[in-house]
């Protein structure tokens, strides 16, 4: 099972963190992070981790390619030719194509999600209609080879059941165990129609205040103008 | 606000990332993540980190320690002094003192969790009360100044919920919904009582083989009658 998970600046790290701790006790894995070039690569905290492979030694056709979201720097790279451009060819030759959070918006752009129902980062989600994916609000959603989950912590979900779908559900129950996976949030905020509105009015103002100049719509569609969507 | 984070190579990633992920939206927080020397620290994962600082240079007085657990590397860290001198010490000085998972075994052999409730991974928790702690069975628990998490999921209850605890109610529920956490687990296995007998006996093994020759109630034993319990 070759798992290749693509990293960049700025990525949210529990986007990347929630599915590579799930699957660490998968039977027969092996992982690549992989990152454009060799080295360090900021998250969106204040730990920076290191890639295993560049881009021109990472698996040309994995089983699975997952790809973390992010703030702004996941709409910046939108620009980013060469990233770009390395997802729609991992993507064309994976078995299996996955993201948490706006790794989907990323995808989308490559051009994997045409025709798929997708999901992402609720605050994001919707843009996901300008790459001509079927936009869903769920925790995680499975379409033919294509899975994607919602907002950061839902990776871990994402990730059980991704693994559960592809090799059953008795070694996902069993990374559920060896990580304790009982959650007991100690409030209930975790989506916009959860949270209190002081809450969601709050969270919106500081994703928006954190896009600073960036237009995402724009970004969005301007990415979305270079693929047959 | 000073969060210090230790860190130690084979350590559980989920483990600090929980916590990391969650208090990265904390108004005015610092972060340091601490390792004993500069540069890479390895995971129990594929992906290795980054130190910020060495244990030289990491403030003499953190608002909050925190402290993830791992499997056998975490164990035998109970026999470094260099670490262990490095816990108590900044143990005893700082505000908060924080773990999730078997992170609570390195607080316990600091001498840090003497007469006070905590919890760990259900693998390893019944080993506190070698230290003179009080074992509770909680996803998180807060005792003074001293909190921590069950097995590496716990993390981000218990890092939502001392977030809580020190700056109030709508901070937390901030971070909550920023990264979307409105958990749902694909299966019910994420706990001893929850698993299914076959998963739980499959999942003691793996942990009993991941220990290999190490005895861990005998590497405690050994820790806890180094110091006053």
């Amino acid at each position: 099972m070759k798992i290749q998970m693509f990293m960049y600046p700025g990525m949210t790290l529990l986007d990347l963190v929630g599915p590579l701790q799930t699957w660490n006790s998968w039977p027969d894995a092996e992982f690549q992070l992989v990152a454009e070039k060799p080295g360090s690569v900021s998250t969106d905290s204040a730990l920076s981790v290191n890639a295993s492979h560049t881009f021109d030694e990472a698996w040309s056709k994995p089983d699975i390619l997952f790809v973390p979201g992010g703030p702004a720097p996941t709409f910046e790279l939108l620009a980013d030719q060469k990233a770009m451009k390395f997802l729609a060819d991992r993507g064309e030759h994976a078995e299996w194509i996955g993201s948490v959070c706006t790794g989907s918006i990323l995808l989308g752009a490559a051009g994997l999600l045409k025709g798929y129902r997708a999901t992402s980062h609720w605050f994001a989600r919707d843009l996901l209609t300008a790459y001509g994916a079927e936009v869903v609000h769920e925790r995680w959603v499975i379409d033919r080879n294509r899975a994607s989950g919602g907002g950061v912590t839902a990776g871990i979900d994402f990730g059980l059941a991704l693994m559960a779908h592809i090799c059953g559900e008795e070694t996902a129950r069993q990374s559920q165990l060896g990580m304790e996976y009982s959650p007991k949030p100690p409030f209930s905020s975790g989506t916009p129609e959860e949270a209190r509105p002081e809450t969601l009015e709050a969270v919106t103002a500081m994703f928006i205040a954190g896009a600073g100049d960036l237009d995402l719509a724009e970004v969005v569609s301007a990415s979305a103008a270079k693929i047959d969507v």
